[in-house]
């Protein structure tokens, strides 16, 4: 059946014959395995170009910064998944990214969608504060969130926020996305009524945006960040089973407030 | 419910107040974000140590190798489930990453486990060749392939393996996997009657086991280098759509050999 | 780590004892299993009631309608997945399932919000054609598509909408949300210029709403219909694998439009 | 690229047309909506062929016995993953389903082996009981265990196992396999040292092999009726959410037996 426009497929990623992959049109065993690390591979694959030195110091930092907090859902989900399931980690790893949603670790995205509509203003020429406000009222007017600001557990500035931005001004890539980030954080008392700080949702855009990284793919970096974490996860459970535990403990407090059929519990 | 023996869950990854995230012992924010890479990183949540420059050396050359081969079945199936439900690229990732399973990327992880087989016996000191004939022959008797040699496309030694097997050299790790693997590949014209060569799934687990990789985790690996390789594809396919093109393609030539119903086709 | 309001989790669908298993106030063993099929015990799970006969009936033939469309791409991405992993059924479904997304399948259930906001209209006095020409120009207005209507291979009203609406017409059920659809379908031409036919993701909001099936568990009708087409295309994948030849298929006139490496394709 | 036989791809489960879309020989719209249930087109997708009411009627009561037990593991998946990702309805039903493992729900199937190849025995005119301890005994030397007995919960023998085994009398289909069930049953004290008794992960393929159900599709099973049951959680997470709640609760008793870095909750 054909949906949409069926056309001859396309891609600019990677060919192969018989003796050579190509990948982004290098070599992929004479001028790649070896020579560049996994995340110059990625940016590479991403955007067809290798990363400067700067640019791949930012995106480790992103990929570090939000690889890992604990049991979180995600973590929980997969690691269930896989007492279940210990034949298919690849079910496990899969079950866990399904978590990386538009209310946990999308608001990376989100929050990089809203910096750069803040961007495109400024670049025509507004003022950067007038024009974060615009951007953030209107927003509110949609009776949306703004993402990127506050946390659970984080109530001041958390810390993996200012060591990014420490990495960005180290790296020499450009830094506008961070003072458009902060633009946003100082007006939020006044528009939110609430002093919420930037968080590592809101950090991770703002130097990957200057680096470079394209905005449309930002909700790839918690998922492959989280895909390491997942997997360290789940070589624990190998050795350390926790998924079945952690159900067990997650229900000991579960009220049932529905129905109860005639005669339950009446076995002696 | 109680499955197995439900206890307190325990974790020694992840712990975090409400002002440090503690990973492994470092402070996330001082201690990693800029000063370790993401693979290195990787290594410590997985291990709990840093690796030396020899280990990441190894480990990055091994996801580089594996991170992408084109429209491989994997990704054609995550650039599908993202034309049809393109809210939710995490999804995408999954069905993608469900894909490494253990006809097509799985052999990293199964080869792994055969060489350690042999290593095992080869230090209870049984010799090489010997060990490694055993240990094919038990595999063949037990009526399994032998994971990691031979490959549908590349019929010579794939330039991956020779890469792989020269960072190891470079990175100063330990070369006798290498070794394992060289004499299996020696073994199977007199075992299979076939000429088969290294592929990278055998190449992969040669040098990760040498550089302290656990074999529990070597199906990590693929999966996560694959979830950079799809992250990639579905940055492309929201630039450049192919999942419904690739969809009508793959049925053109498609057979119905059911039964049809009465009237079948008789519209005009 | 406290997410939202953490509480005690509640539910009201099903407990158990050593003894009873306890489902929205029935003894599953002793009331259930036997007593009632599948689709009334889904229909229960769901909505806490057992449904009416004419209930049953229309949820049963929306079932019917939407599991199985040939080798659609969520189809074709299970079939690949499970070729590629074969232990595991359920990343195949699930592989699957992760393609019933906003595009393909998710339009039975924006087409029953649509119809539950004219509904509402109608309701509060509005007259019926007036209230959908207000709620579709506002959808417009908005940039977005008017889910339910068109279908790239059935140009007439598709068969299947008159069988679901013969069925809601025997089964005895409420049918203004049938007219409601009819009333959108009939002002399109007018709207969109184009003269769209209902299809088969509007009928089954039209006639499942009427039948007390709640809008917000409508995609769950797709899911639930789909899960049965892709457990039998699996079935049919053991018994005749064609998951790597619509792979194959797919990329046969694949087009390699990115920069080739120095001596691609040199070696004779 | 090409892995395995490439060939054209073939089905015998659906095609369509502009006009009609036939399913197994059967026009959809015209004979199947509101004319057979969503279980007994289950089983014509599957099999090819309409049940028998006796077919139909426990295929129904064995999804119906397995579609919901409470907050289990992977009910506790999906609802976690649904609160982290709440537009993809369809991505918290494959989390839950990917729990769906070798370990939880994957014994309706193995047990289904086992009883088809006691079976195979019994057809070529061994005593059943002979047949049965063979089966178990050789089951036991390869060190596995004897899937579709004992319950974490229910000591006994589970209610739904006899209610499954009243509606296969009932019904009239064949009972054979209900006898291997419980001749494997009475030797388990003899072979384990345990009086296991019979769960409903035995009791399942022991009436629907009876009934026909292909023992290759039994993983099916769960796999549809857990999707119902899944979908009903979904939408009570939607009016009455509590999956962060789960995920709080199951580690407010976590222990962080790992290091952690010097000054670790020194903040006061």
């Amino acid at each position: 059946m054909k949906i949409g426009k069926a056309t001859v497929p396309r891609t600019a990623i990677c060919t192969a014959d018989e003796h050579t992959i190509a990948v982004r049109g290098h070599d992929l065993a004479r001028d790649l395995i070896g020579k560049v690390s996994f995340v110059e591979h990625f940016f590479l694959l991403l955007t067809g170009q290798l990363p400067s030195a700067g640019q791949a110091a930012v995106l480790n930092a992103t990929l570090v910064a939000i690889a890992e907090h604990g049991l979180v859902p995600s973590v929980q989900a997969a690691r269930m998944t896989f007492a279940a399931a210990p034949d298919a980690m690849q079910g496990a790893v899969a079950a866990g990214i399904l978590g990386c949603g538009s209310v946990v670790l999308g608001s990376s995205e989100t929050a990089g969608r809203l910096y750069a509509e803040i961007d495109a203003r400024v670049q025509c020429g507004a003022a950067l504060e007038a024009a974060a406000l615009e951007v953030v009222q209107a927003r509110r007017a949609a009776g949306q969130s703004v993402p990127g600001y506050g946390h659970p557990v984080h109530k001041e500035r958390d810390g993996r926020v200012g060591a990014l931005f420490a990495v960005a001004r180290a790296a020499g890539t450009d830094l506008r996305f961070i003072a458009i980030a902060e633009a946003v954080e100082a007006l939020l008392p006044q528009v939110l009524n609430k002093a919420l700080k930037l968080n590592v949702s809101g950090a991770i855009p703002a130097v990957l945006l200057g680096a470079g990284f394209p905005v449309q793919a930002l909700k790839g970096v918690p998922i492959l960040a989280r895909t390491a974490g997942l997997i360290a996860h789940l070589f624990e459970e190998i050795q350390q089973p926790i998924g079945f535990a952690l159900s067990y403990q997650a229900t000991r407090e579960m009220v049932y407030d529905g129905v109860l059929p005639e005669g339950f519990g009446a076995h002696t």
